[in-house]
């Protein structure tokens, strides 16, 4: 019997390229969304809500549909949770959720997964659906950094390890050795519109490296989930932010809408470097 | 005989204040400008230019003056050296100079510290002159912070550590646990200015705790040179922000125009805590 694979989706475009692939692929395959999220479902796919009070029962929907597989895509907020909607199957798996939500996002994700797991599901990335999203070493791009650029990237991974051990933020701007940005919780929009607008003036050399968009997953992060993630978007942040290119670590961050992303990329004279770490 | 203090003079308001303070005491004292610099002189007091290339001559220059003591008041930035300029004596001292220039500000900075030591001056920080710029423990102004603005000065201190040893920026802003932003080249203005514009949607309860901008220097810092600086401006700055006040490192921050400065926060009902790390 084919694995069915249920999707758990929270918001953007990764749960319905996961679909539309899996779809291409004639696999069955079912939409999770969680109340109060409103799934992106360009193909009108099937969709079982859920709540997160009655987790119990959703894996009970799940198995009945012959789902075996289990992928989150997408973020999720945090869920408050009302405790008057829990039924008594899913209480039996709070102790494990209670103390991880006091925890950490972080925390909290790998909690879930375990309950997943302990439920019988096998949990896997969404590399492991659509390989491509997750490019391995290499530069993507005719566009390609120079010497100037691979010193800047090397100066951002290591800043963004050191904010990563911390749990703060997931990226970085650094050029000619300087780093100019970091991202924080307004997210990585916010950090090139801002660095749109003073970058003209905080170079130290203006005729310099214009300096690296650095990306990449927290050290320790559980890759199955919510995995850092570029696209078209990023790439237009980053043209308008004056900077030579973005470096993802390879192997830890998704490219959505990768043929979109790198013709954008090299309209914009751009290069897109997955760099090992 | 009374001491002379040279006031080596950086961009802004500090060494003017130190120049009041030293005339209010009726001690000799000179300030010492950088060619390409000019120096901020409210009392129109006597002035000494030099240049990089022939730091010998000021060395002497100053010798001849009475002043023993040189305080740093004030950033300069890194200057270009032009070989046409530096005379013999002065190039006996470049060897010190050289492979600092290659390493990065601080490095740079103790080689310059090390070299008006090594000519028998005594290199005090600003806080010798005028005390009350660098507060001790305690809050400063009416409001005092919450247990929450306390969980997340205490938050922010952690981040400003570990962003600090790796020699990035020297503050941070933290609210309910998260980090809004940290402080990069731009600097503590450039900050806060996006954060007023962003402010609004990235706490996550709106009704909870409104943050902190917290602000020390860096881990292992020469104490006497270039400590980070708050003013009128930042109450400001934090003010349109949104946040609930200003967290310093207990004798590690100044307040310059320190009565406008408490003014303007309690006019605003911000605190101004400094915090003992």
């Amino acid at each position: 019997m084919t694995q069915g694979t249920a999707i758990i989706a929270g918001q953007g475009a990764l749960p319905g390229l996961l679909a539309r692939r899996l779809e291409a692929e004639g696999a069955p395959f079912v939409l999770a969304e969680m109340e109060g999220f409103v799934v992106e479902n360009p193909g009108g796919w099937p969709v079982e809500r859920f709540i997160v009070e009655r987790l119990a029962l959703l894996f009970d929907r799940l198995r009945d549909l012959g789902m075996t597989r289990v992928v989150f895509a997408g973020a999720v907020s945090r869920p408050a949770l009302d405790p008057g909607r829990i039924d008594p199957k899913s209480a039996m798996l709070l102790p494990a959720l209670i103390p991880a939500f006091q925890a950490g996002d972080d925390a909290l994700l790998r909690a879930v997964i375990g309950l997943f797991e302990d439920a019988g599901f096998d949990v896997v990335g969404a590399d492991a659906i659509a390989p491509e999203l997750v490019p391995g070493d290499g530069v993507l791009t005719p566009d390609q950094p120079s010497e100037d650029d691979r010193a800047d990237a090397a100066r951002a991974a290591q800043i963004v390890t050191a904010l990563g051990a911390i749990d703060v933020g997931q990226g970085a701007v650094v050029a000619q050795g300087l780093c100019l940005a970091v991202e924080t919780l307004p997210g990585t929009d916010a950090m090139l519109r801002w660095l749109a607008d003073v970058a003209g003036g905080c170079r130290a050399d203006a005729a310099g490296a214009k300096g690296v968009f650095y990306k990449a997953p927290k050290p320790g992060q559980d890759r199955r989930v919510d995995l850092p993630v570029i696209g078209p978007g990023t790439v237009a942040g980053v043209a308008r932010a004056g900077l030579a290119g973005i470096v993802i670590e390879a192997g830890g961050v998704m490219i959505l809408e990768r043929e979109a992303t790198l013709a954008a990329a090299q309209a914009e004279g751009l290069f897109i470097w997955a760099r090992r770490p």
